[in-house]
Formats: C-alpha cells, sequence, structure tokens
C-alpha cells in the first residue's frame, strides 16, 4: 500500500523541488539551476524511477498517481498529491501532464564504462538544441545504438525537454562526456580507433560514400554526427575513417540531425541483421 | 530595378494579407481563415515566389528584403517594407525571421496529376499534426519521394507552420487528396494498384516483414503511413500488399511518424540505387 501525502499549501517545503520548474533543471552552475532531472507523464516518470537516478519524490494530480501507482507500484519515495491550480502555482506553469517525479543527478558514467560490450555508439558534436538532443537518444534507443559520446558544444542532456522529447532513454541509454576543448576532444576519437571501432562521419559532402557502403562489414561502429548549419569540425573530420553521406535529391535540404541520425542508426541495424 | 513601397501605418490596408496572422492562414472554411500560404524567411520565400502558388505580396525589414533582392531579383508582385514594430502590429506578435510572403491557394493537384511519371509516393492517413506533416514534405522532397497522397484525417498542409516545417518542400513537391471519407477512401489504393504500385504499409507489428524486404524488387511503392498513436485504419492495412516493419530495440518505442517516413524513404531510394 503506497502512502500517498495530499498537500495544499502551494509554498510547502516538499515541493520545492518543483518549485519555478522552467529554471530549476537547469545545469546546477546556472543561475537557479538545481540540476535536478525532472520527468513527466505516465510513460516517462515510471522510467526515472527504474534508472540509475536517484529518485527524490513523486507529485500528480490524484487521479494520475492511482494510475501511476496501479502500473508501478510502490515508488519508495514520497508521493504527493495536489490539485491542478497548486501545482500550477508551484511550477509556475500549468502542467497538464499532472504527473511529476523529480530525481538527482547520477554520477556521471566515463566513456570506459559506456563503451563496455558496445558495438554501435554515436559521437555528437556542437548538437545544442534540446529537441534534437531528445530525438537522438529516442531515435538511439529504439534503433539499437549502445551508448551515446558527446564531444564539444552539446546542449545539457538532462534538461527537462530532453528527457521529455526523449521519452525517457536519455535515462536508460548510457552516455558519457568526452575529455577536451572544443579543439581538443576529438584524440577521444583516435582512443575509439584503438578499441576496434570505425569512426564514420555524416556529411553532406557528394564525395563522400554512400551510407551502406560506409557501414558495410565493420565490426564496430561509431557514428559521427554534427550540428545541422556548421556540421563537423575539420578536427573531427580528420579523425575520421570514412565520410558517409544520404544521397540528397537535387535542390534538397540536409536532412534534420535526429533524423539523419535515424537513418543511419537503422543502415548500422539492417547491416546487422541482414548483413 | 525593383520598386520597394514603404509603409508606415500599421493600419495600412495593403497589408492586410499579413494581418492577425495565426489565424489568416487558417484553412478558408474555418473562422477568420482567408486561406492564403505564408511564407517566412530567406529560404523559403524564394521557394513560395518559384511554385505554383500565385504570390500577391512580399513584405520585410529593409535588410531582409535588400537580401532578398539581391538573391531573387524581382518578385513581379508589390514589394512593401516595414519596420519591426509595424509588422509586430500587423501580424499580432514579432516576427524576427523579417520576411515574409502571401499567396492564394493553388487550385488543388488530382491524384492523376500527381502520380504522372510517379515511382515513390506516400499516402498518409489520420497525421493530423502540422510538424510531423512539415517533416514528412521536407524528409519526403530529400529522399526522391515523387508525390504525396493525403488520406483521411490529415491536418492541413498549407498552414504556415507546415510550410515553415517543410522548408517550404510542401510548395514544390506535389500533392493531392484522395476522395472518400474516412472508411471510403482506402478503395482509392486499389486503384494505385492498378496502376502499378505495391502499396507497403508501415507498422509496429512484429509479424510484417523488414521493411528492406518489403522494398525489394518493387518498380513502383506507394509507401503507407499513419498517425502514431492509433496507427494505420483496418481498411487502410486490409488494402496493403505488403505489411513493412523497421525493427526496434526490445523495451523501445516505435519512432515519431514523419522520422519512421524518413527510414522508409531512405531504403526506398537505397533499393533504386543499389538494388
Amino acid at each position: 500500500m503506497v502512502s500517498v501525502i495530499r498537500i495544499e499549501d502551494p509554498l510547502d517545503p516538499r515541493l520545492d523541488d518543483y518549485r519555478d520548474l522552467n529554471r530549476s533543471d537547469s545545469r546546477p552552475d546556472l543561475p537557479g539551476g538545481k540540476g535536478l532531472v525532472i520527468a513527466e507523464g505516465l510513460l516517462v516518470v515510471p522510467r526515472l524511477c527504474q534508472s540509475r537516478f536517484p529518485v527524490r519524490s513523486v507529485v500528480g494530480f490524484g487521479s494520475r498517481l492511482a494510475s501511476f501507482i496501479d502500473e508501478f507500484g510502490d515508488p519508495g519515495v514520497p508521493v504527493y498529491e495536489v490539485t491542478r491550480e497548486v501545482l500550477a502555482q508551484v511550477a509556475g506553469f500549468d502542467l497538464h501532464r499532472g504527473l511529476l517525479c523529480a530525481a538527482d543527478r547520477a554520477p556521471a558514467l566515463s566513456v570506459d564504462e559506456v563503451l563496455e560490450g558496445a558495438r554501435s555508439v554515436v559521437v555528437l558534436e556542437g548538437v545544442g538544441d534540446h529537441e534534437n538532443i531528445g530525438s537522438i537518444f529516442r531515435n538511439a534507443a529504439g534503433l539499437g545504438v549502445d551508448a551515446v559520446l558527446f564531444g564539444a558544444g552539446c546542449a545539457d542532456p538532462l534538461y527537462r525537454r530532453v528527457v521529455r522529447v526523449s521519452m525517457g532513454h536519455v535515462l536508460r541509454l548510457p552516455f558519457a562526456h568526452m575529455e577536451g576543448t572544443r579543439t581538443t576532444w576529438q584524440r577521444g576519437l583516435d582512443e575509439l580507433k584503438q578499441r576496434g571501432f570505425t569512426v564514420v562521419s555524416l556529411t553532406p559532402d557528394p564525395a563522400a560514400v554512400h551510407l551502406a557502403e560506409a557501414m558495410a562489414g565493420a565490426e564496430k561502429v561509431a557514428l559521427l554526427l554534427g550540428a545541422e548549419g556548421p556540421g563537423l569540425t575539420e578536427h573531427a573530420m580528420r579523425a575520421t575513417d570514412v565520410r558517409a553521406r544520404i544521397p540528397m535529391a537535387p535542390g534538397t535540404d540536409s536532412l534534420n540531425v535526429a533524423t539523419a541520425g535515424a537513418v543511419a542508426f537503422y543502415e548500422r541495424d539492417r547491416a546487422l541483421r541482414l548483413g
């Protein structure tokens, strides 16, 4: 039996994790940022509760809490019931999903840890858009990628919008940050090669080989994706084994980075399944 | 030499096409909807000017108009220069892109017209989200799809947000609406078969064949995509030749419909290029 605590005062300090929600999940080094991990809704809250992130509490409308507890059981942390009005006052805006969960950041994983046993990884450089990061995690998880590595210039993957857009897969799929600055992190790509990974860079360059050719026969693949506009840095391109392209129709634009990633993850999975 | 007309009065009737912009591009049958086609920004406005849609005027900040005219030349319609403040008052919100173009809806194309010479088409059922429709057009254009056909229950493809998300490709890639109601439009799929198209439905059903197998060897393909939640109707599934799936990792969700479409368009293009 899960005991649900009803809270009627929006100023109750037990709701502090959800206060001013548009700021509280910012990185701890930013003003007002508590660095909490926040999940929303009946699909993603259970995923946070099952993750490596230490959950602090669950809060929601009565009906949503009932559905959550029905499906998930006891989360082992305080569960607070609030009305829509109280939650809106605490968070600073209306949350129609009516179910939230807060967790602390888990200790960061090392590159070594996330590469353990991995055959397909994606490496991101300069992907600064939260929705793109979220979509990349959703697509990577769905299409069999084992880990995500961050080079320089990427947005925080534990921001609330990333958690939501990824459908919680950012909480499940292992990720790590590669060491170095904007011009030195690429040395980590050499270590990937030493571990047997073929580093495949996605580029709109017509001189690159077809993605299918790039993926054929590689035992371990590290797929390198850059930001849509500027693309990959020269340093990253130089550390690449194979430059791959998705052929585009004349007069069209390159795909969104998350979509291009999905196509590449699919091709990698296809090569592993069908040879 | 393009003559640019400066307008300083936000009430000037020559700006009426851009008034209350969040409503004016709604379908003509909706309240306040003028059914205009609106393009925004330096990438998409030239695409509207080159399209089959009859352009009415171009409006923008001085610097943006200069860039536009520099690149595009004379659009052959009135060009109005306004300040950021005037445009915000007319449109009802701030438009930081600072370049807009309005056109009338062109006569709808028939299914016969858009199928002329087409080898790869996509058919949508119940895709009600404007961003998804926009992304599907962007991905379809980029990955070599020849036309888009609409079954029942889809959002209006000429809504402003679709135009923007599609990067203007909704103005270039031919599309047509199939006749019938929610339960009868699927008869049109039989006509596609009579024209030699293999109707391939994308489904998360594990009993479906791998997408690559579904696409192999087909001369003409009509790819059927449904809404993310409910998927395709039974009627649409019954009119299908091949049920295809993108294999997903255990415990993950199906892909977003536009992303799944991109993967399928890529596989179709791959089959045509690499056999």
